[in-house]
């Protein structure tokens, strides 16, 4: 204790800005911010009386503590650097490590009551990237839930009657992005997943890769479906997109499509540990370079592939490692997602992805779930 | 242009820090972190390619930015800090003004550019707390759809049974909170709303008001339902709390619901412009203390009024002003909750709570719903 090391301790903020760094490290999330002090191998939670019935039950490898004990004027009790600066001084620290997430509102507190803070580089728990069995079971577990979810929204797709004048009808109602939505949600509701931001979107609406879609869905459009699902019990979430079509595509959709799912399938087969994120995008964009498909921008509008080629999926929806120009080595244990996608307005949008666990041999689905184009 | 003022330009991050400030400032969001940047009379957003569509929507007033017009080496095209340094000596400033919740990694790397940053006070748009005639409209809409989601969760427990163990039965099948969160939730989704978190705490689970609340339903149990609920259209938040039982309360039970009514009816009583939030929830206070309820802490657990009265609503369900010991003066059009509660192990917990606007006289419901007790 008398140690260099217990100087220094490590403060995070729960809650907050580093809600899902402190979930990973202590089990703990509260809907209002908390501090989470990691000194050498000691753990603390700086958690309000109203929370520590629920911070107790995480048995004895974690101190609760509330701020009350800090004795702090009646002003400060809520202040959180008040707080970390006088739960420091107490432990006798003299610095304070802060993720890169961390307000400078409470950075520059904690300096004003005397306290050092080194800022830590991005991710504070590079570990997070490599998942444990208990996760794999839940990103698994996320993973299969949004497959299902997926076949609900192909189904009723597949459904839906043409009308007269394209559009899609279910029920003797128009078929929705909204709608489709909508009977989702509630399907993942029902097994405890949250998805605020379910894309259907169709026609060039599919060219915008952030566009969650309104309206009509109409025979002859290409249809992206992209589902990331989060579990209210264990906080992992799942990620999955399919690109359908009603009717009858014409030649630039399907070739459009063949070429996304030749892209995605040669991405898949290119992971393995050892192979960088760079590489398994390298591909992607050969694929697509070969078929004649340019990225550029159109009247400032950029179409072709206008994404990476996918990211880390934990306790996160975007997390490392990154499969993009700029990503490293893969290691067996990290979860990604496989995503390339071409978006070109008057044909549409087109993006096929599956999230995998990367083994020792190369990488393994965490949900199958079929990919029909045509329904 | 060649005044003072220009060489400072505030610097919010949209869907990150800022999120909520950049959407009450600019009217966009967005899923990943972007900056808003606004000097003098003039805003700008730098947004990624991707969401330079739904940006440019926005109109003339505000100008948008794509990072890669700032000329930064690959590697830093994604840095925010370094993006907020090119672009600010870009348009000739030198000081950078930003909020508190500025993440710390983001300050740093402009001071190591040059910048000069100063950290404003919470809140950065204090204008925030006073809503205007859109606002309220969008607000009285979530709380309308709130109480409409309150009289579904009444309904499903008056329409319960009493099981012979004196768990609740409806249809066949044990009424849990988990089940009574679900079909709330369905509902709400139907109209466009997403509560995650909605409390559904029977017997002493209502005693913790950060319990969700699991398991069965019993007869002679107070329950606890705190619905909050947010529209995926404009953003704002709903916020309602009833508190109910099935069969016949204790005197206890019953004695403990008409204090907090009578607490409620009083404070809301008080409500008015140039009122403190510290003397609303002194009133909430003495009528406890009037009837005998002690607030302390038995175990360490804390038992009796335990948390504020209130809080603003608006683009955050927990906002300015304060309803709670540190309450300054209310304002015509802030918009707040009333929410006195009593928690005791053995007992239960009561709270009832409505949302509220401050008018010239007082204050007025947002949308009504009965405070129906026995079910």
């Amino acid at each position: 204790m008398k140690s260099k090391k217990s100087t220094s301790a490590l403060l995070l903020i729960g809650g907050g800005a580093d809600a899902v760094d402190v979930r990973y490290a202590s089990g703990f999330s509260a809907p209002d911010p908390f501090l989470f002090v990691r000194r050498g191998e000691e753990d603390f939670l700086l958690v309000s009386a109203l929370e520590m019935g629920r911070a107790l039950k995480l048995g004895p490898a974690i101190s609760c503590v509330t701020p009350d004990a800090l004795e702090l004027p009646p002003n400060a009790r809520r202040d959180l650097g008040r707080q970390a600066a006088a739960f420091l001084e107490k432990m006798g620290c003299k610095k304070a490590l802060v993720s890169p997430r961390c307000p400078i509102g409470v950075v520059r507190r904690m300096e004003k009551s005397g306290l050092r803070v080194k800022v830590l580089k991005d991710p504070v728990f590079a570990e997070r990237a490599v998942k444990d069995p208990a996760e794999i079971r839940a990103l698994r577990q996320a993973q299969r839930a949004t497959a299902h979810a997926m076949k609900t929204a192909m189904g009723l797709i597949a459904g839906a009657e043409i009308g007269g004048d394209g559009d899609l009808i279910l029920d003797g109602a128009p078929l929705t992005s909204e709608r489709v939505r909508y009977l989702v949600s509630v399907g993942l509701l029902e097994k405890q997943f949250h998805a605020e931001e379910i894309i259907v979107a169709g026609g060039d609406q599919g060219t915008d890769p952030h566009e969650r879609g309104t309206g009509p869905l109409r025979a002859g459009e290409l249809i992206v479906l992209d589902i990331f699902p989060r579990s209210e019990v264990t906080g992992y979430w799942g990620d999955m997109t399919r690109t359908v079509i009603r009717g009858r595509p014409s030649a630039a959709q399907r070739k459009q499509y063949r070429t996304v799912l030749a892209a995605q399938k040669a991405a898949l087969a290119r992971v393995a540990p050892g192979v960088t994120g760079a590489e398994i995008h390298q591909t992607v964009c050969d694929v697509f370079a070969e078929a004649g498909y340019e990225t550029d921008r159109v009247d400032g509008v950029p179409q072709g592939f206008i994404h990476s080629t996918g990211h880390g999926v934990g306790l996160e929806i975007h997390e490392g490692p990154s499969v993009s120009p700029a990503g490293g080595p893969l290691q067996a244990g990290q979860v990604i997602t496989i995503e390339p996608g071409l978006y070109y307005p008057g044909v549409g949008g087109v993006r096929i992805e599956d999230t995998v666990v990367v083994t020792e041999e190369g990488c393994s689905l965490l949900a199958t779930c079929p990919k029909r184009f045509v329904l």
